[in-house]
């Protein structure tokens, strides 16, 4: 009898230690760009920072009260999808037709499940469409208006398409249409811009969101590297990713299954792989952007080789930072 | 002089000996499921066998005659998508609402580019719009409308749906609506059908392609793994894949890149590879299927957990095989 107690005792003081050894971490991102203080305002600049963080918190709280990583991610993506600031929900771009056509995915490390939607364009929250995809359909990936069709069968909210009507994005549609006139090259911002979060749970679950509106004036249905499981977003039980690029370039490297990949085959620690696929891999072929990713021990990286890149993170030690520039 | 001169015929006889050195190699697939020799009809199965010799002959005659492994892999997934027998192209299966909905991808391992295309419905030969899109655009993927807007530019031939009606695909959705009216299971063959190649050419390029008309019966957009670059289709510098398989589970491995990943990273052999992502990977999960896959040093795999595989090869030793069951 004694010696069951004490067993017991044991056992439930090991499982507290294991407990408490298990760091919990989130990472988030708002995209990737030509972001520099010339171009940012400082009222901008002050709500985007304040997006972020209510982002950051928002994920966070789920993590400090025991809830999932997958849960974790998608509060996160829908505070930064609910923001006017980012690429993705509300202040996603226009299209060549003038139209928002919205992607997203996600991916639950434990048990390497993954949902994804394309060319959504009512759907307020893409990322939890994705999510219902994952969790409620046979799928993984659902795409235009039959992704739409299956998300009201699943009570998905919907909203008006002037809802993601925003006066500074359609700015950026017009600037894009003159430059084009015109033949002038497209700075280089126009091409991305994505909302992202990666995140690590108390029982050591990894999850993986992604969030976007893809590129002005995109035509003919493009389809960027956000949706795309393996190059925008990946999570499996040792690391999870979430890239924001020019998006061609991260599906011909499949950067975010590349960069997991080197750490299980290669034995790359995390930040190693992030800084050969974005600092190396991703310039030798001539694109840009970044990323955000996490491992099982709690160990972020976020790498980019653009001029800045919207981005916060709350380690294992609790603290929350936030970053838009290089320094 | 002399020392000029012999220095020259050395290199030029090095050289030589390097290009005999660089074997080619073709692999294509008709696709993984339930075949069985009680299912099968010898009249069908003779003419399977026919197509797939002429597929395997479209490729390999363009790496005899020094072509490029993209143009024989484009080759011979256009043969594949004109034979009404595999599930891509012409005998590609029906969706929900009684209509082909297309995917392709194709990449060329020599710059990694890549194209991808999704649903679409009236496009002959979709591996050759997903070429277009690579070679003559800015993107990676084009999904729906979109796709074909962009494809009618591009002088893609384009045909009336009529021409994807046969009566085996037919009777095929019929059978699956009468399932899913009472219930019953679907057979996992119903989950799948692809075709595509993998070649490797005298200048030691490789590319990857496939093309299928996805899941019979399939709702909402759903897209599969075929044209997802890193999930059904995969080429880099060093290695090739073409998968065929319950595009969900396919898609949630990143099957085609981890094969390969597995080879530039952990230094696993192709077969290894191969083997622990078919043989293992993939059914801990729950799905089945298979893959081809082949090496810069000309090692050719075609692994699948299915009853059979519809496959061919031509090796360095330019021997024609063909195979069916598992035997």
């Amino acid at each position: 009898m004694l010696r069951h107690a004490l067993f017991a005792i044991a056992a439930l003081t090991a499982t507290a230690a294991l407990a408490e050894a298990q760091p919990t971490a989130l990472v988030i991102h708002g995209g990737a760009g030509t972001i520099s203080r010339e171009t940012l305002s400082a009222e901008r600049e002050a709500e985007i920072r304040r997006d972020l963080e209510r982002a950051l918190e928002a994920g966070h709280a789920v993590l400090r009260d025991g809830g999932s990583a997958l849960d974790a991610v998608s509060a996160a993506v829908v505070v930064m999808e609910d923001s006017p600031h980012f690429n993705a929900g509300r202040g996603a771009v226009f299209n060549a037709e003038g139209v928002n056509e919205l992607d997203a995915a996600i991916m639950d490390g434990a048990g390497q499940r993954a949902g994804s939607i394309a060319a959504v364009h009512r759907v307020k929250n893409p990322v939890l469409l994705a999510r219902a995809v994952m969790e409620r359909s046979a799928h993984v990936m659902l795409i235009g208006d039959g992704a739409e069709t299956f998300g009201r069968g699943a009570g998905i909210e919907f909203v008006e398409p002037a809802y993601f009507h925003t006066e500074y994005r359609w700015q950026q549609l017009q600037d894009a249409r003159a430059r084009e006139a015109t033949r002038s090259a497209l700075p280089r911002h126009f091409a991305y811009g994505t909302v992202g979060a990666v995140a690590l749970d108390a029982s050591g679950r990894i999850a993986a969101a992604t969030s976007t509106g893809g590129m002005t004036n995109k035509r003919w249905g493009r389809v960027g590297d956000a949706p795309i499981i393996g190059a925008g977003t990946w999570a499996d039980p040792n690391c999870g990713v979430s890239a924001t690029g020019w998006g061609e370039y991260f599906i011909r490297l499949n950067v975010a299954h590349d960069i997991c990949a080197r750490l299980a085959y290669r034995g790359d620690s995390l930040e190693e792989a992030a800084r050969e696929v974005v600092l190396r891999r991703v310039p030798a072929l001539g694109g840009d952007g970044g990323i955000i990713a996490l491992d099982a021990k709690g160990h972020i990286a976020l790498e980019f080789n653009t001029e800045g890149m919207y981005r916060g993170w709350v380690g294992p030690d609790g603290r929350h930072e936030l970053r838009i520039y290089r320094d």
